[in-house]
């Protein structure tokens, strides 16, 4: 049947219930009820707002649909059933079944699905980069709608969006709050006071339409207004969890369960039994994103000796990577400290400063690639940490992003512990399918910096703070996955492993030891992950199979974890001694806190010294 | 001199101006400009309205003063100097100086400083914990002052910070904004549009107060109101940056940069010179905190091989816990999965809901911890990556906080990757001066959960969502640092190690073994970090240094990682199959998961088995 009328709406509706019911009571897990409270508002939408060539899910003038609020996936399913894209033998055999594409929460295995949702106050930030990307980038009309749970309006993340969209204008974005006013556990902080919600948005700089979100006509209304909006548009809608089943309705204690098959049943009743409506809906306006020609990347060159610090040869080779027409960059209003701002001075238009907020920039990002963009997010790395969840759903969305963490480790100096990253390398590396960098001079980092835009997943590169000589000559080349045996000879006895700022003190030590009559290999671990356990393995076993590994970065999970697993996986036997950062370490120079923290020149030299003698 | 009128104040700001100056100047690094604009406020709040006994820090009646905003750590060092309790000599030859408690941002070192700051929206959320152990447990009128940035405005933590502050109606709070419209790299988002902020203050329910930041008289009556009012205050005062010093003032590019020294000599013959002015401040109402009376812990007792899952055993032992008065819980809305509401129905005054907001959470238990308080936070693991910057920096506070992260691996099944915890074990292990407990039966989590109240630092125990069967009897002990040899017998040939639910899977894999006449040792490596090295060392030693780790976490970083760097720092060598999460899980059961990961009992045998043909 064609949907047409409100009335043939509410029949869609209804069965958006019923299907949500149907599959999370044949899961035996779910929440169906969460899916009830929105059907109205998702029925309007997808008959009569959202544009969108579903049997064409790739076409870039389509609208976009995030769930935010992602564990109404069953509400989801529902809809991609009524467009026709998913049969209802899939929705009711394959929900939260293993090896299904309908998870229990929505990923982009899914065409229609653009980033992986589930952890709060994370789907409204991605969909801010979507429609950055819409408005800046594509220039296209299309438009972000985001339904968003009011639980999560908790989450400082959701004002983090809300603030960047009206500050970008992002009038292609609307939020959809569906109001049930019952959390997980009880009654939400703010229950049904939409008032209060509207003020805070309407502070937050969007367009606050509070509704009545089980009236089809208000409804639409309210959707014809955001799709027309000069500003991002935020719909408070104040609807019932379990709407529609007077056993559940507006009942605590429904969350996040599945109806028993004899409430299942009888809330199928009620709600008018099943239906098999299609829905049509509107077509995208047919149009094509603006291209930027792409120039060719020439990458800086640095010469032999030079100090230059690695994250200054970052924002150079940043910028000449901009001459790709899809790279674009973000940063946490620090780009004169990480260099991103080298990119703002040649490709202003590609750029967006993301203020201090490290959450909405990663999420940003990961809103630019669901477009196709090349996106480089920048800040300290200490304050990567800040984003540490988005960026662990970044990898379950599949999501290709570079970030870049400056100022890593002690060797920062004064400024002290809360900027020096001394985790990063522990927390990045645990990312499904990650890439770790750590390069430890200008041209190896600009290299890696290229390589980086070619990568899928989360790609992270460390970059230090001072400058240090330039090691290799500008022609050099540095794969991911690789190392550079940067000192070697027959007669070395032991290897000294480090990168970033360690790689030259492990330079400096085996100066030392080689004044002792002690030969070092050193190499350079630029790539943590993957890491090359092959030039791991040749350089032990060269050298009586003693290793000295130093870091800045604490003990575990950092450089010398990712050695020992990746020898142990090798089944390679060492013996290592494994320096990183002992204790809490406060301000000094870089030099002081090196030695403090026991990764200095000496202390790396007295290491290979007692693996010899020992 | 006695400072009593506002030109005293006056000259007590300049002071403060001119020895921000000072100390950054000889330090060769600093934030002088952002010290500068605040100097007429913190001037106005040391002499009329802070009460503190600056002799007796530890006088649980004082005041609290928390610099969000940590880079004016030159004003706050200035401020200690003018009562007295730090001297110009320290300011002068310790600012940002190795080895000096004068770090470049405030850490609690000083017994001044109740938490370290320098990662921007964590003071203000800190101090809400501080103000929620004033008004709910101590009982006491203390105050709660917090110098915040306009910067950091944009880290959503600030919202979630403002709106737990109205929801609990902490009237004992102030936040002082310090609006000089200047960030690192240029102006702030809203600059000085104060109207903005008081909107979006007002909306979130506290009580904005927009000020001039440089009238002294303003500045007075908004702290004397701040004082009495019915709910927090925001003072948002317009200001300066570099305020006083015509060269700097409200000029880009002097951000974190101390004055050249012509400059700086320059600036304070503008200022008016170098003074020596010592205020007396108003001392705190005497007053003692409300004790509540410690009562017997019984923890709870599990019947051998009953199923409990360890999440629950955590909820329960929390419970118990209550008995002592000084235990806290907090849960980010998800009490019924954590189950710390088994706390709540006991302990409800002692129990904080703070809702989807699990940066507020940890900077809640920051703050409570202050207070002397034992807080336990609570919710699923994944989520509290959320936290991790605030984790991060909870280290650096040397802050006694104890986190339960519930659901962790792919354990938990159908609800799919975005809740399950995979890289927790890494990220938590990389925390300096962290412990990390996983236990796998209930007896072992009640009695860890007893343990962790008594340890310093960041305390984390990761809970499981199923039930498994309780292995130990009631009185067993599981002191932290130990592992438990759960089977063993002379002729062991192989030892396979797990932790939560891979122990299961590791006895499992040890009666298929057994049905072969392969005889294998297990081990429940239930304390992370520290590990019991010891045992590992004889379990390998003892059957032929074959080890198999399986783990429900990513391969980096977690448990595998950490049996490698024990074992490698005690030079002793194995071989080592190491289980763990291969590929994105999906959704399933949690039988299907752990196989398709490669960490179920069959896939233990089988590695065992290689090991040994190998």
């Amino acid at each position: 049947m064609a949907v047409q009328t409100l009335d043939d709406i509410h029949e869609l509706a209804q069965q958006l219930r019923v299907d949500s019911i149907r599959c999370s009571t044949k899961a035996g897990s779910g929440h169906p009820t969460s899916s009830m409270s929105a059907a109205d508002v998702m029925a309007v939408l997808l008959t009569r707002h959202l544009r969108c060539d579903w049997q064409r899910p790739d076409d870039p003038a389509n609208d976009h649909l995030i769930f935010s609020k992602g564990h109404a996936s069953p509400l989801l399913y529902s809809m991609f059933k009524a467009v026709g894209v998913i049969s209802d033998e899939e929705l009711m055999t394959g929900y939260r079944q293993f090896g299904s594409r309908l998870e229990g929460h929505p990923t982009p295995v899914l065409p229609w699905v653009d980033v992986a949702t589930g952890s709060l106050g994370q789907g409204l930030p991605d969909g801010v980069g979507v429609a950055l990307a819409g408005r800046y980038l594509d220039e296209l009309p299309y438009h972000v709608w985001v339904l968003c749970g009011d639980s999560e309006m908790a989450e400082g993340s959701m004002w983090e969006a809300f603030d960047k969209a009206a500050y970008y204008r992002l009038n292609n974005l609307t939020a959809i709050v569906d109001i049930n006013r019952l959390g997980q556990r009880g009654p939400t902080e703010l229950g049904w006071d939409l008032d209060t919600y509207a003020k805070r948005i309407e502070a937050f700089g969007c367009h606050a339409i509070p509704i009545d979100g089980h009236d089809l006509g208000e409804i639409d209304k309210a959707l014809g207004h955001a799709a027309e909006a000069d500003r991002p548009t935020v719909i408070l809608a104040r609807t019932r969890k379990g709407r529609g089943f007077d056993e559940v309705e507006d009942r605590e204690g429904w969350h996040g369960r599945p109806l028993p098959a004899d409430m299942a049943e009888r809330a199928i009743i009620e709600l008018g039994g099943q239906r098999e409506i299609t829905v049509i809906g509107l077509q995208p306006e047919a149009g094509t994103p603006r291209t930027r020609p792409n120039g060719e990347v020439s990458l800086p060159r640095y010469e032999l000796g030079a100090k230059v610090a690695t994250r200054l040869a970052f924002g150079q080779a940043l910028a000449a990577l901009g001459a790709r027409g899809d790279v674009v960059a973000l940063d946490g209003e620090v780009g004169n400290s990480t260099h991103a701002e080298e990119f703002l001075a040649k490709y202003p238009e590609r750029y967006f400063e993301m203020f201090i907020a490290e959450q909405q920039m990663v999420a940003a990002a990961v809103g630019l690639q669901v477009r196709g963009y090349v996106p480089f997010a920048a800040t300290f790395a200490a304050f990567l940490s800040r984003a540490y969840d988005f960026i662990r759903m970044s990898a379950i969305s599949a999501a290709n992003i570079r970030l870049s963490g400056s100022h890593a480790g002690v060797e920062i100096g004064a400024d002290g512990p809360s900027q020096m990253a001394l985790e990063d390398i522990a927390m990045m590396r645990a990312v499904h399918g990650s890439t770790v960098l750590y390069p430890s001079d200008a041209t190896s980092a600009a290299y890696l910096v290229q390589e980086m835009a070619g990568r899928s997943g989360v790609v992270y590169i460390r970059t230090t703070r001072g400058a240090y000589p330039v090691l290799y000559p500008p022609d050099e080349t540095f794969p991911v996955g690789g190392a550079k045996v940067v000192r070697s000879s027959p007669g070395d006895q032991v290897t000294l492993i480090g990168a970033g700022v360690t790689l030259h003190n492990c330079l400096a030590a085996a100066d030392e030891l080689a004044g002792d009559g002690i030969s070092a290999r050193v190499v350079d671990l630029y790539s943590l992950k993957p890491i090359d356990t092959k030039t791991l393995v040749e350089a032990a076993s060269a050298t009586g199979n003693r290793l000295v590994v130093a870091e800045d970065h604490y003990p575990q999970g950092g450089i010398g974890g990712a050695v020992l697993e990746a020898l142990s996986e090798s089944g390679h036997h060492v013996r290592l001694a494994h320096l990183a950062v002992q204790g809490l370490p406060g301000s000094g120079t870089p030099a002081e806190l090196m030695e403090a923290a026991g990764i200095s020149a000496g202390q790396i030299a007295r290491a290979a010294r007692d693996l010899l003698s020992g």
